[in-house]
């Protein structure tokens, strides 16, 4: 009996996550029959890899989605909204990676170690959630269907492979600006990120608070499927390549142990513990980079309150926090 | 009237902080009739200028205290353990940078923005808290004054140069080693620091904290002179030369909105509040380095709870962190 083979898009197949999806495809060996790679005009005609062959890059338009079983999207906001409910029409499952519906009630937003079940009830478009909100959810599901989460306060450590190539090669500019005693120039983000921490990831809101750190709020309640859970959060870009980091406090109803905490998450799927302190070790986004796992370290009791934890979480953003959950999704919808 | 005038010795004189407290001491006119830098033999027969004159660094020894007044330690726990009884047997009063003292009930630890009353009962050491308490207590004394903080949950992005010469050393190198495709070799700290952020500063303790944290949660109630406040720390070493940055997340007994803390912290002595999020404002390690102030921005309430506040707080670490404090309380001290 032979496999089911899929046609697969990659809108957005020139960016970071783009990229990462393709090689995702390849190295879990997704069953794919034909792929198509989707870019703006300004890549059209580029060539990509893709197991052993050289395909050009296409231009995205009406008639892109023809034929096309899965749609991987990666292209931002408004390309998803502009192209993701003509996929659906011409019969593609769309899965995307941007923020334009997640939060819309009739599309699923997915962590498959999660909440997997949500993706039955899909109506074509299947949201994949940010990358700052998955890591933390992979680790904080197993402690909350335990002792039930009350309340997370977050502060984030994001990298600028977040926000693109582009902004990549403005860490690594500046940086070689700064040691070559050249003027830094801020083109992607609005000041020095080189050797700096910068209180803002995406625009700011009406309370004062950036949609990044929303997202984190509203993205987690939906996952976790419980408005009640509180939280804040303060995400901050950090001038590292690769690889978010995340301070968690969290509250719980019931106590849980450190000790305890530790053994739940080391069963749990999707994280590894990294906690071993009289060795140094605990997760650092420089050993998670290219990692497909969260990692979980620094687990801890929180001593100024009863019931809580302090917990530090690390994965790659570009894989877990967005391209690996994506074909993940999709291996689910094909019954992998 | 002339005024009085100081011998003032600067143990540690060739380190970071030490470097500093020299610079500090010139630019705020400090009334010193005689200096003398002290530092390990190391450093012996260096010379470092002050008031346009070379001074001759010299070893420390159980003589280098006689006929100093003021005594600035800066050179480690166990050289202030060493050197700072026999400095306060010489007759000279010591303001000890170091954390070999700050615990001890009989030594006053001072933020002199939030508590000079405290340096009155010295039996000859005072104590400089912490870099990233100073610069915590400092934002928050106001807030505590008006509603009390009944609880905080905070986490750092510490820079190099609260480690010392070396690890700004230890950055650069290992930057510049990625450049060139070199191996980065690791010797002040256990994992690459570029491009990386470490979650652990100091050494662990028992209770899974670094020794970091607990200086957090023992030293602000210290400073502040409240036991009954909850407190929880995350410290984390980020690729920054100069500036901490920390994000405060604060619980009240009675509310403040973000309006009213704004307006309470833009009359604080010593806080300068930046938080113009139109303009995309807010603090900067890069640009706090080298200013005097504590920075603070992100103001915003914390939605998770009835009475909570977040809060982005930003200093120069060597400064206002260590140097200029311990200048501050010298200032105190000698009635300028």
């Amino acid at each position: 009996m032979s496999i089911k083979r899929y046609s697969v898009a990659v809108a957005g197949a020139t960016g970071a996550v783009g990229n990462e999806m393709i090689s995702i495809l390849e190295e879990r060996e997704f069953p794919v029959t034909e792929i198509k790679l989707l870019a703006s005009d300004r890549s059209e005609g580029k060539k990509l890899e893709f197991g052993g062959k050289d395909i050009t890059v296409t231009k995205t338009d009406s008639n892109s989605f023809n034929g096309i079983d899965i749609a991987l999207f990666s292209a931002g906001a408004d390309r998803s909204k502009e192209f993701a409910s003509l996929a659906v029409k011409a019969g593609a499952i769309v899965i995307d990676n941007s923020s334009a519906f997640r939060m819309a009630p009739e599309v699923p937003l997915v962590v498959p170690e999660v909440n997997p079940h949500a993706i039955a009830r899909h109506k074509g478009i299947i949201a994949n959630p940010n990358c700052s909100t998955i890591q933390m959810v992979v680790a904080l599901k197993p402690i909350h269907d335990a002792v039930r989460i009350k309340r997370i306060v977050v502060s984030t450590y994001q990298s600028v492979s977040g926000t693109g190539k582009e902004a990549i090669e403005e860490l690594s500019q500046e940086t070689r600006d700064i040691f070559n005693c050249r003027e830094v120039k801020c083109q992607v983000y609005p000041h020095q990120i080189a050797f700096n921490c910068l209180p803002q990831i995406d625009t700011f809101e009406e309370n004062r608070y950036t949609k990044e750190e929303m997202k984190m709020v509203n993205e987690t309640r939906k996952i976790l499927e419980d408005d009640t859970i509180a939280i804040t959060a303060t995400a901050v870009r950090v001038p590292v390549f690769y690889g978010h980091s995340e301070s968690v406090n969290i509250e719980t109803e019931k106590k849980l142990t450190a000790d305890e905490a530790r053994e739940l998450l080391s069963n749990a799927s999707g994280v590894k513990v990294v906690d071993n302190i009289d060795a140094l070790e605990y997760p650092l986004a420089v050993k998670a980079a290219s990692k497909d796992e969260v990692f979980v370290g620094r687990i801890r009791e929180d001593e100024s309150i009863e019931k809580g934890l302090n917990l530090w979480i690390v994965s790659d953003n570009i894989r877990k926090g967005a391209a690996l959950n994506a074909i993940q999704i999709a291996e689910i919808l094909i019954g992998v």
